[in-house]
C-alpha cells in the first residue's frame, strides 16, 4: 500500500496557525476514528468537544466511523453522549451498520436465501432489524449452550431443525458469548454456500489499556477451517467507505479521515482517495510510524485539540 | 516436503502376497493412525482386529498414534476396547500425552513458572497429572462463564487473582467449552512470556461423517492476535515422533507409519525418517494423492485388512 501514501513526509501542524487554517479550509467533511482520537477507553481527551464544535461552527460535516460491531448507531450515540460529546445517530457509522447496508442493498441474495446467521452482539441485530434483514443466532440464548452428540449428528445430516435452509449469509462480529456450537454452525452454513462476511477483522479490542480478542478473532477459526477470507465491512475495507459515501454523497476530494492508526484509519482514507488524512499521536501509531512508515498521513498533530490552534 | 517423499511411485500391495510378505518383513514396529485406518467414526472396519492380531503374532510392536487431545491414553484404550480392539495403555500415544511429556521432560521451565494454563478437556488434564505437571484452567467450571467488566480491568492490571504468576506454559487443545474469557487469558499469559504450545493444529475434527472445529481452531484466534505460531505436539510434528522414540527406543529404519492422510500421517513418517510408510484408501487421501501427490507413501493398500493377504 506504500504507493498510495504521501511520498513526502507528512506535515506537522501542531502550533502552526497558518498551516492549520489552510488545512481546514480544504475540507467540508471530517471522518473521525473515535477511540485513540476523541477519547481513550472511558477517558475523554480535553478539548475534544470544543474541537468538534469548532468544526461544526465552520460548517463542516462530522462523521464518527467505528469498527465496533457490538453497538448499534443508537448505542454508540449514547456512548458519545455519556462522554459528553453531542452527536446524532445520522453522524455515526459503525461496522454493524455498514454490514447491514451491505447485506440489504448490495448483496443480491436469492429469494429463499435471505436470512443471516449472526455471530455477534445486539448492535448487529439492531442494525439488521433497521434494514429489515431477517436473522437468526446472535444473542438468542438457544445458541449459548454446550454442543451435544445430537448436534453433531443433526449438523452432519443437514437437519433443518438446526441448520436453517434459508440462511444465505454468515455475518461474524465480536461476540462475547462465542462458543463451539456457534463456530460449528457458521462453518457448516458457509460450507453449504452462505456468503462469509465479517463486520471487521481487527484481531484485538483495546479495553482498560490492554488488548482483548477482537472481531477478527471470531473469524480466525473459520478462516483456518475454510481456508477462505471473509468479506470484511469495517475499516480499512472500502465497502465501508462506499457505504459512507452512499449516505452522505460527499466529494471525496473535500473529505479528510482523522485517525490514530496508520494501517487502518490512514490507509482507509488513502485507499478511499480522500482529499486528506490526518494522524493524531494519542493512540496506537507513533510519530515514527506517521513520518517514515509505509502508510503516511498528509498531516499529523500531537493531539486532536491542536486544531483549536487555528483560531 | 516433496523432496522427502519417495521419488518413485508407491508400491500397490493389495493382492500381492509376495510383496506383502517382503514389506512386513522389513519392520518390527507399526505406528497406526486410527480414524480412517482402523475405523471410521464409530464403525470398525472388517478385518481390523485380525490384522492387528497377525502383526502381534509375528512379533511386531503395535502403536496407536492419535492427535485426539480430548482423551487420555486410558480413555482411548477404552474407546479401542469399545470398538472391539484389544490394546494396552502402553501401546497408545495421544497428543495429550506427548504434550505432557514435552512439558515435563523437554521444556526447561524456571522454578517459579511451572504451571500450565490449559485450554482443553479432561484428556489433557489426566496426562498432565500423570506427569505431575501442575495446571489450571481446563475443565475447571470457574472458567466456563461470561467475561465481565471486572475481568477486563483485572487482566489489564495483571491482577494475580485472575492471572496466576506461576503460569509458564499455555497448552491449547480441543475444548468444547471454548469461550471469550479463556481466549483472553491465554492471550495475556503468552504476552507475559508463557510458552505457546498446541496439542495439535488440525483445523477440523471429523465426526458423524462431517467436519467440526478441531484443536487448531482453538489456536487460530491466538495465532492471529499474537502473530505467532504455537509449538504443535501432534502429527506431523516431530516432537511427537521424538516422544514415541523416547518411549519405545525403536530403530527408526525398522518402523513403519500407517495412515490415511498424506499430509499428516505419511509426512509424519517420512520426516521422521522411518524405514517405511503405508497409505490406506479408507480415509481422507485418494489413490491420486498417494500416487502423484507431493507426499507419497512407500506403499499403499485399498484397506488395512489387505495385509491379511500376506498369509
Amino acid at each position: 500500500m506504500a504507493q498510495e501514501s504521501s511520498q513526502v513526509a507528512p506535515r506537522y501542524l501542531t502550533g502552526d496557525k497558518a498551516g492549520l487554517q489552510e488545512f481546514l479550509a480544504k475540507f467540508d467533511v471530517f471522518l473521525f476514528d473515535c477511540d485513540g482520537v476523541l477519547w481513550s477507553g472511558d477517558h475523554l481527551f480535553p478539548g475534544t468537544v470544543e474541537t468538534l464544535e469548532l468544526l461544526r461552527n465552520n460548517g463542516k460535516q462530522v462523521v464518527f466511523v467505528t469498527n465496533n460491531s457490538t453497538k448499534s448507531r443508537a448505542d454508540y450515540r449514547k456512548k458519545l453522549e455519556g462522554l459528553g460529546i453531542p452527536s446524532t445517530v445520522e453522524e455515526i457509522f459503525s461496522s454493524s451498520y455498514s454490514s447491514s447496508i451491505y447485506i440489504s442493498r448490495i448483496l443480491q441474495l436469492p429469494e429463499n436465501k435471505r436470512k443471516v446467521y449472526v455471530i455477534g452482539e445486539t448492535g448487529i441485530e439492531q442494525e439488521l432489524r433497521s434494514e429489515n434483514v431477517p436473522f437468526i443466532g446472535g444473542t438468542d440464548p438457544a445458541y449459548r449452550r454446550d454442543v451435544t452428540p445430537e448436534d453433531y449428528k443433526k449438523i452432519a445430516a443437514g437437519d433443518e431443525s438446526i441448520l436453517d435452509p434459508e440462511v444465505g449469509v454468515v455475518l461474524v462480529g465480536l461476540d462475547f458469548h462465542m462458543n463451539y456450537l456457534k463456530m460449528a454452525l457458521a462453518y457448516h452454513y458457509i460450507k453449504r454456500g452462505a456468503v462469509f462476511l465479517a463486520t471487521n477483522i481487527d484481531s484485538t479490542l483495546p479495553s482498560s489499556g490492554a488488548l482483548f480478542p477482537g472481531a477478527g478473532s471470531m473469524s480466525a477459526p473459520l478462516i483456518m477451517m475454510l481456508n477462505k477470507e471473509p468479506i470484511a465491512l469495517g475499516k480499512p475495507s472500502q465497502a465501508m467507505m462506499d457505504s459512507i459515501e452512499g449516505k452522505f454523497k460527499f466529494d471525496r476530494s473535500r473529505a479528510c479521515m482523522v485517525g490514530d492508526r496508520a494501517n487502518t484509519d490512514i490507509r482507509f482514507g488513502l485507499e478511499g482517495k480522500l482529499g486528506g488524512t490526518l494522524g493524531v499521536l494519542t493512540g496506537v501509531s507513533s510519530k515514527e510510524d506517521f513520518v517514515s512508515g509505509d502508510v503516511r498521513p498528509h498531516a499529523y498533530l500531537d493531539k486532536l485539540s491542536d486544531l483549536l490552534g487555528s483560531e
